[in-house]
C-alpha cells in the first residue's frame, strides 16, 4: 500500500476499520421473535420484517428506534469541471446549498413530509478539488480530515441517511468505480444531471483519463479516494465509517454517495452491512456499482436527483417498518386466531 | 348480458360507467409547466413527478392536494372456506376488525406514520358469502347493495387507498381473475396467508370447479363480481367506481383489492385510468394481474398482508411527491442557475 508509513492520517482510519462492530444477534433474535407474534401471517411484511431487523441488529437495541432519521447532505466541488463534464455551472453547487438552507429544494420537502432531519455540510466550496486527469484530487491530509469531518454527522441521530451535491460528481463517482471495480469508463459514465453527445464523451473521456493518469498507485482504496475522490464524497466515506463504530445504521442515496462507500467495502468486505441502498437511481451505472456491493435497494422510482432525496424516500418506509414492529398488537394482546395448521 | 332487463340494479352501476370523467389535461399541463421550474434537472424525480401530474390530471386541480388521505378497508367472509382453502379460521376476519378498531393492526401503525385516515367497513360478517363452488355468491340486489355501501369510503377525502380483510378471499381473487382474463387455477392461486401443499391444491380445485360452474353466465363482468365474489370484494369495486365519479385518484392495494378493481377494467377499458396500483405483492398471481391490467407498481417491498397496508405504503410516497411538488423552490425564487446549454 502507497501510504503505509505509520503515522501518517490514513494509518488512522486503517485503524478505525480493524474496530468495527458485528450485527448484535441478540437484538436481531429478540426483533423475530417479537415479529412472530404480530397480528399478521409469518412474513407477510416482506422486507418490512427485514428492516425491523436490520435496524436491530445494527442499532444493537430491541425495540429499534426511529425517532432521529437525520438525512446529511455533504457538499462539494470539483475541478474536473473544467473538462466540461457537467450539465451545470459549479456555482449552482453553493446556490443548491443556499437552496438547502431556506428549505427550497425536493429534499427538505421530503424531510417535512416524513418527519426527518436535515443536516447541510458544506466542504471548501470556494476551493475545488484538482482536476483528477491531470491531479490527486485531494493530498491526505485534507483527505483524512475531510472524512474526520464527515464523522460529525451521526451526532444524534438512530438512522444516517447520506447524500450529496457537487456539480460534476457523478464523473468523480464513475473514476471511482472504475478504479474498484474495472470494466470500462462508459460501463461508469451517465448522463448525470443531463448530459448526452459530446458532453457524454467527454465526459467518459475524462475519466479513463484520470484512471490512467493514477493507475500505478490505485491498489489502495483510501488513495483511490483521495486521488479520484472529491470532498463530499471523502466526508460521505467518513460519515458510513462512523455510523459502524457507532451503531448507527446508514441509508445510502445514489450513485455519487454509493461510490463513497463503495471504498469502505473495497478495504473490509464486510464494511457496507450496517448500509441499505435506499434506491436504485436511473444513472444507469447505478444499479451495476449496487450488484458489485451485493446491495439490494429499497426503492425503484427512476429517481436521480441526489442530495440525499432517494434515501430520504426510503427513510419514510424504515421508519414506518420500526413504527409497524413497535406498535402493532400480538395475536395474544388482540385476540386473534393463530393458523389452523 | 344476463340481466340486462330495465330497472334491475345493475342498470343504475352501468349507467353510472357512461357518466366518467376523464383526465383534467389543463390541471396536468399546469403541474408540468410547475414541474419544468422547480429547482433540479429535468426530469430527476422520476416517479415522483409523474405521481403528481397523476394526482393533478385527475383530482382535476392544480396544485395537487394530499391532505386527506383515507385508506379504506373492507371486510367479508366467505361460504367457500367451507373447501378448506384457508390457513386461518373465518373468525379471523371479526377478530382483525377488532384489531383495526383498537389500533392494533399493521395497517393502524402505517396511517400513524404518515398521518393517513383510515375507515373500516365491516360487511355482514356474521352472512357469509354463499360458497361460489355451488352457488352464486350473491344475489344481484345484494351485490348492487354492497357496491353502493363501498361508495361511501369516498366521502372527505382527496385520496382513497383500498383494501380488504376476508379469510378465503384469494380464493375468490384467483376466482374473479380466472374467469375475467383466463388461463388456468393454478396461475391465479397461490399461498394466500399461508396454505401450501394439499390445500394449495383443494384452493386451486376450487377455484376450478367454481369458475366451471358459473362458466355459462360469465360474459358480464357484473355477473361474475356476483357469483364469484364477496361483499369486501363489491364494495371495493363500488369505491374505485365512486372515486372516478368523485375525481378522487385511488391507490389499490394487494391482489384481492386489484380483482375488484378489474371488474371495472372488463366494464370499460379506461375505468382504472385514474388509478395507481400501490406495491406488487408477493401473492404471485398478483404480478400477472397487474400486467393484465397495464398497471405499474409503486412498490416492491414482498408484502402480502392486504388490509390495506401495501396502498397505505405507497401513500406515503405519493404523499411525499405532492409535497414535493408544492413545497419546492423555483429557480428563479431560489436563484439557482439554469442549464449550460
Amino acid at each position: 500500500m502507497t501510504n503505509a508509513v505509520s503515522g501518517l492520517p490514513f494509518d488512522d482510519i486503517r485503524s478505525l476499520l480493524t474496530e468495527f462492530p458485528g450485527p448484535d444477534l441478540e437484538a436481531a433474535a429478540a426483533c423475530r421473535a417479537r415479529e412472530a407474534q404480530l397480528t399478521k401471517p409469518p412474513g407477510a411484511l416482506g422486507r418490512l420484517e427485514s428492516l425491523a431487523e436490520w435496524l436491530c441488529a445494527w442499532q444493537g437495541r430491541h425495540p429499534p428506534s426511529a425517532e432521529r432519521v437525520v438525512v446529511a447532505v455533504f457538499a462539494g466541488n470539483h475541478g474536473v469541471v473544467a473538462q466540461g463534464v457537467s450539465a451545470y455551472p459549479p456555482e449552482v453547487t453553493r446556490q443548491m446549498v443556499a437552496n438547502f438552507q431556506n428549505d427550497g429544494a425536493a429534499v427538505n420537502q421530503i424531510c417535512k413530509s416524513f418527519g426527518l432531519g436535515l443536516k447541510v455540510f458544506e466542504l471548501a466550496l470556494e476551493k475545488p478539488t484538482r482536476d483528477i486527469t491531470s491531479d490527486a484530487a485531494l493530498e491526505e491530509a485534507e483527505c483524512a480530515a475531510t472524512m474526520a469531518y464527515g464523522m460529525e454527522a451521526t451526532e444524534a441521530c438512530d438512522i444516517l441517511c447520506i447524500g450529496e451535491m457537487g456539480i460534476g460528481n457523478t464523473t468523480v463517482a464513475a473514476a471511482l468505480s472504475l478504479a474498484l471495480f474495472g470494466g470500462e469508463a462508459e460501463d461508469w459514465v451517465g448522463p448525470g444531471t443531463g448530459v448526452a453527445g459530446a458532453a457524454l464523451e467527454r465526459k467518459a473521456d475524462a475519466v479513463r483519463r484520470a484512471v490512467e493518469h493514477h493507475r500505478p498507485h490505485l491498489g489502495d482504496p483510501l488513495e483511490v479516494l483521495r486521488r479520484l475522490g472529491g470532498r463530499e464524497i471523502a466526508a460521505m466515506t467518513g460519515a458510513v465509517l462512523a455510523a459502524r463504530l457507532q451503531r448507527i445504521p446508514v441509508i445510502i442515496d445514489g450513485y455519487v454517495a454509493t461510490a463513497a462507500a463503495a471504498v469502505l467495502k473495497a478495504l473490509r468486505p464486510d464494511a457496507l452491512d450496517h448500509c441499505l441502498a435506499g434506491h436504485v437511481s436511473a444513472e444507469p451505472a447505478h444499479r451495476r456499482l449496487l450488484a458489485e456491493l451485493g446491495l439490494t435497494p429499497v426503492l425503484d422510482l427512476g429517481m436521480r436527483l441526489g442530495e440525499g432525496s432517494g434515501a430520504a424516500m426510503a427513510a419514510g418506509i424504515v421508519k414506518a417498518a420500526a413504527d409497524i414492529h413497535n406498535g402493532m398488537a400480538t395475536f395474544q394482546s388482540a385476540g386473534v386466531a393463530t393458523k389452523n395448521v
